[in-house]
């Protein structure tokens, strides 16, 4: 018992991170039966998908499960930034027989909306966390209402001592080797976030939450390193990516099993913002933080052209390869067993 | 008794950290009779100063001790670079006054020579180790030939495999979240460095010699985690920066103990490779990797009359503040109370 699973009400201190893209209810319904906490990600998600994969959750487990919205603001469109970035991928684009003209904007991912609470009302799950802070206060009222824990994401000691202050029933501290998204929402500087190993501890110290550990966990000892900094909790993300629940992609699953998945970094090049990634040739080629970039979530379209086509071809040359820094514990084997072996 | 302890013959498996600038013999000696491995950076000492450090350590402990070495190559001077860096750095010399064409130029640090072994072949350390890979085979196998164990940093997987094929007997992971420069060697490439939470237990998985941990380790529960992911030993710097014993400069010190303390960054400025330290003015304004920054180590002399000149006034604004991730260890206490205090 750690102050996490008396919280959330799970058997085990394992959480799942969620992981959009790569991961739907199966995955959470696997570990949330295994003892952990399942969790769904809805940032790819309109409001009828995150109603389908709820009620696929509703049936599948009787356990807790967490349900994670991103909830950034959405910029303004600038089409004059996206067509400077446009015109710097252009070789790309012809290098693929791409027609430029003709690529759909889109918003890319989601933020935690009216809409999502109206879905996630009929469900109320034991555990909402957010990624980017936290949304509005109205919103986050909704949430709380019905009885959800609230969770958030701080890469900074200053992060999270601010969602503290705004109530969080517990603190994520993702230090900077975990993959996906970094969390970060208090400024923009991504040369100065902490690992694991020195954010966790602070964190710890910092606030009087309980404290989930986040970035670079893949197996028992680095559960049993982070409760020894204090977590009460462990979150892993790629481990489970090769999890037959997990709908990674052909691509991506090659990576996460190659000689090269230890080579990771931060990248703005996918969505606009910075994502922890295995370094494929996008990433190399236009510099994994790139300046030009489209804002958040606005950098998905100009580059989902050229990653359909390289997939076609097998590649994950132009595919977010998300990892963590430690893809060591990724197995074929069942989200339940990787949840097991974490906990062991 | 780890590997390390029985490897080294110390009591405790706790390394303190070679800073050079930071500290000389009066910390070895501290932390060496305290149980623990005390180390001697040489890499700003002419022959004849490593001399005088090491007969003082001689006369101060008959425990086991370690002398640092950084085994860089030399650049060639390059004038045109140096130039174009004090024309950026310009306003700077103008606000203090100083006339950019008075400065000197200056090797900054110094590698391991066949001088510093004939001085070192006189004490016979039980640990040498050495910062950017190893030197030559010539001056590594005169180190060996004394029975001294040969040590080196690696901060990818990769380079620990190829220090243990060069035969070191013990490896330090040094976690991205270390202060003071990184002891990468094989490439330049920073955005792919891993935190200790990641490259630890992946440097153990990858090489059978012992493996000692350094990065954000700031106290005992530290000490545990690190065992946890398989180290044989923990090292620590900035846990001992407020000593008694170091020579950290008054300005280093208030930025140890300062609110800022946990906003680090990798920064070339200083001496033109990458190494940690708590983000100043200099590091803000010019941003903290430069790449107009002369080749390491001949970034020193164009920063070193502002450096003077600041420090003069009380500020840190363009000094090297190095400190890890993590300062929260930091204590005006005697070393060997730091080092008592981490193996407990």
């Amino acid at each position: 018992m750690t102050a996490i699973t008396k919280l959330f009400g799970t058997d085990l201190p394992i959480i799942q991170a969620p992981m959009a893209g790569s991961q739907l209810s199966a995955m959470a319904i696997a570990v949330s039966n295994a003892g952990g906490l399942g969790s769904l990600p809805c940032a790819m998600l309109a409001p009828e998908g995150i109603g389908k994969e709820l009620a696929a959750i509703q049936a599948g487990t009787k356990k807790p499960y967490n349900v994670n919205f991103f909830c950034h603001v959405p910029p303004a469109p600038d089409t004059v930034r996206e067509a400077a970035w446009r015109a710097k991928l252009s070789p790309y684009y012809e290098e693929f027989g791409i027609d430029a003209d003709k690529i759909p904007t889109g918003p890319g991912r989601m933020p935690f909306s009216k809409e999502a609470a109206d879905v996630l009302e009929a469900f109320k799950p034991a555990v909402v966390s957010f990624h980017f802070g936290l949304p509005e206060k109205a919103l986050l009222a909704r949430v709380r209402s019905w009885g959800s824990k609230i969770v958030s994401s701080a890469t900074t000691v200053e992060e999270a001592r601010w969602l503290e202050a705004q109530g969080v029933d517990a603190i994520i501290a993702q230090g900077n080797e975990a993959g996906g998204h970094r969390g970060v929402f208090l400024g923009e500087d991504i040369s100065t976030q902490p690992g694991t190993f020195a954010l966790l501890p602070q964190v710890v110290k910092a606030v009087k939450v309980p404290v989930i550990a986040a970035g670079g966990i893949a197996d028992a000892k680095g559960v049993a390193a982070a409760m020894a900094l204090g977590a009460s909790a462990a979150q892993a993300g790629t481990a489970y990516l090769l999890c037959p629940e997990s709908t990674a992609s052909a691509v991506h699953r090659a990576a996460l099993k190659g000689p090269k998945a230890a080579e990771t970094a931060l990248t703005n090049l996918f969505t606009g913002r910075p994502a922890r990634g295995i370094v494929n040739r996008f990433m190399r080629e236009m510099g994994p933080m790139n300046p030009a970039a489209p804002a958040f979530p606005l950098g998905t379209a100009a580059v989902a052209p050229l990653r359909a086509a390289a997939e076609k071809n097998g590649s994950g040359d132009f595919s977010p390869l998300w990892s963590g820094q430690n893809a060591t514990g990724c197995r074929e084997v069942p989200a339940a067993q990787v949840t097991k072996d974490l906990s062991s």
